[in-house]
């Protein structure tokens, strides 16, 4: 197994029970439980309340073993692994190491507006904004305090969504009293958006009903908009309607506009001598296994997975434990000489939480909205946290806040990754030392470019 | 105020009441409870169990603004403080910047033996606790495990040997199973103490007690020793009593072993005109203030401050705080043109915890250990967490790793401080430029050298 996410450690635990010897391998000695990194950024959560130790997890299972070594290369000839350590010998491989964020080809913009996929995303976020707020409080100009106050989100996705309203909620309740000279709920949060709405991929009126309640909240929407440049102190906004573009003076822009797959999807797909989709995806067969390489598997954000009505199966944590099982149950198949199962994907549904009592999402055919998404996408998020301890410990936390609007983890600390880039370097990873060196660059996250979040 | 620590918060809340308007100035935005650090060095509690964001706590106190900067010089004509960002008169400041940790004048061991001083150096250390437990697991070579397996702590005081019985535990209990080649159970924990037994500060029987249960723990204590040399792949020992000089191999090494004050002392005394004393903290009157300079006072690890039979107030939280109670006695009795109060240090004690249901301290007369001890440690450190909810979760945590002996914060994340350093460069603090880049170095932590912890 390559990635200690969800699909990978879908396969692992799938395998608990079979004669084989599984080697996990991930760069990270943490599972990390994504969805929940926004409430790290926020300020909410801890990073060990969503972070659980791979070893810990898989302790009991004896036939596991977990290895901390950075993938460099596969070799479907002779079926190897090579790491920047050893190479590793596999009879069967699955690789679900995910997704990284996008930026459309300007990769200058990465160190500008960091994006949410890792711990150290999430800690330098949380430390941008809460800083942005500090600025402001020490600053005397009232157009530098605007500024300050200014956050930009760039997609409106469910990244972006949930940014925007936990930003909102901060501003509005959890630092109200905080600071003397400034009002943090003057704070400005803008969602900039290409489509007609927020959350678009839900049907009507799911979209409307978001953007109604951000809007509640006091997030400002701009839709039909593309963010075109993005510079230390402004951003510049096209709308594509009218073609104008305008000009948004801001210090804290943050991106939840595009994810592509991790670089292992380009190194995969030439060995196997096929092509990688638009997104840096695997094309896979029915059975999840690369075509031609049937002892090899993509699962989770790295596998572009046609469904039978043409769409494309999303990129969730529900599709990639799926996937996972899938992956498992071939490998168990072949290992008793019976046929491998086709992959269907049962869509469960997803949720986008908005703010305090309010989200919205789909389920089946059921459009939630409101209190009811909020309260089901609590219930499932605590289900499916790894740890009982952790799920505990974020039911707390979450209660806290909810009564009292406190978010105690506001830390502003050094979850800088500079020593990540020197790592990357280090281990001969693709870490680009021409990166511009602006503002927030000495803490600005690469981690999304490594190979197995 | 300048300071968020024991000292600091402890003026300001006590001036509540008074009609005057307090700035607390610190380069951080958050109060740390530092007897508890090494817990989050050694995986047990999360950074924001035990820091807290300083608006938070003084979010009621109308009278009180917390300023985020770093004091680069005072001024005790024109009693103002400069800060890197603004110029701040005051009627009266309270300096409480707290000590650093102090290398006896080798400060390029600094990147090679990290102190605890800092959150950054908590997650820095279990950085490299953890780190070097997976080298061990990658490694093929028996004297390379043996090696990483080594971890090494200098001086046996009450950090040492908290650092070191929480080592004892990990290695023996939390990661038992968590391994496939090597036994965590293996590894060698040295304590480097130049007294006759750790602890030394208390009277006997404790630290032979101390000593005696580090030992059941698997702690191997060599006293009558100290470091000369410390380099990447191993530390020279010289035992006092024979002269010898021995090699000791290990890729670990933490420092326990001498703190001094922070730099702002010898600005302070500078600008006084009167001599720090050996360990850069200012002498001070009987009322606290420096003399001939009654405006303004230095409280906690930063004062010298004699006591009647001769001896110092120790560096400890309860000293700290009753300090700052002192200088907030002596502001109000000035604005009621009262006679100040002399300061006088009430001894509650100390304990140092060595593990699992043991700890040793003295209590006025008690002395206090074993299973009594540390359950008052326990009951005070609850206590004295500034949250509620902190209190919560700290106790549900200090439970759930009691019972399972899982420490679920054990986390490797780059908790590092290049940007610290970078800031530091920017705002013109003293970072070494010059520093060796070692193996661990691009992440070892500058931070305790910096202004107000």
């Amino acid at each position: 197994m390559v990635g200690g996410g969800f699909a990978g450690l879908q396969v692992t635990r799938d395998l608990r029970k079979v004669d084989v010897s599984v080697t996990l391998l991930d760069r990270r000695n943490f599972h990390l439980f994504q969805p929940l990194l926004y409430q790290v950024a926020t300020g909410e959560l801890s990073p060990a309340n969503i972070a659980t130790p791979l070893r810990g997890i898989l302790r009991k299972q004896k036939n596991a073993r977990v290895v901390l070594e950075e993938v460099t290369s596969i070799s479907l000839d002779s079926n190897e692994v090579y790491t920047t350590d050893s190479v590793i010998a596999f009879d069967y491989l699955v690789v679900a190491t995910g997704a990284i964020h996008h930026y459309f080809g300007r990769e200058e913009w990465r160190p500008l507006a960091p994006g949410l996929k890792t711990i150290e995303n999430a800690t330098e976020i949380r430390r941008q904004i809460l800083g942005a707020f500090e600025a402001a409080e020490r600053s005397n100009d009232p157009d530098e305090i605007h500024d300050l106050l200014t956050f930009v989100i760039v997609g409106g996705g469910p990244t972006g969504c949930e940014l925007a309203g936990a930003l909102a909620e901060i501003s509005r309740h959890t630092l109200q009293n905080d600071f003397r000279s400034i009002q943090p709920a003057d704070a400005r949060i803008v969602l900039v958006e290409s489509g007609d709405a927020p959350l678009d991929v839900y049907p009507e009126p799911l979209p409307q009903r978001a953007a109604h309640d951000l809007e509640k909240l006091g997030v400002e929407i701009q839709t039909q908009c593309r963010v075109v440049e993005i510079e230390p102190t402004h951003v510049m906004i096209r709308n594509k309607t009218t073609e104008e573009v305008s000009r948004l003076n801001t210090r804290t822009v943050l991106w939840a506009a595009g994810v592509k797959a991790s670089p292992l999807g380009a190194i995969l797909c030439e060995a196997a001598g096929i092509e990688s989709d638009r997104g840096g995806r695997v094309p896979v067969s029915p059975d999840l296994s690369i075509p031609g390489h049937d002892t090899v598997f993509v699962c989770g954000d790295l596998a572009q997975v046609k469904m039978e009505d043409g769409g494309e199966v999303p990129g969730l944590a529900p599709a990639a434990m799926q996937m996972g099982a899938q992956a498992a149950k071939c490998i168990r198949a072949d290992l008793r000489s019976k046929p491998r199962p086709e992959f269907r994907y049962r869509d469960k549904g997803s949720l986008a939480v908005i703010g305090r009592c309010t989200a919205v999402g789909q389920i089946g055919s059921y459009k939630a909205k409101g209190f009811v998404a909020w309260f089901i996408w609590l219930f499932i998020h605590l289900m499916y946290i790894t740890l009982f301890r952790n799920r505990l410990l974020v039911l707390m936390q979450w209660g806290w806040t909810f009564v009292t609007h406190d978010r105690s983890a506001r830390l502003i600390t050094d979850g800088a990754n500079t020593d990540i880039s020197t790592m990357e370097q280090a281990t001969g990873w693709n870490a680009d030392p021409a990166m511009p060196s602006t503002r927030h660059l000495e803490s600005t996250s690469q981690t999304g470019a490594g190979g197995s979040d």
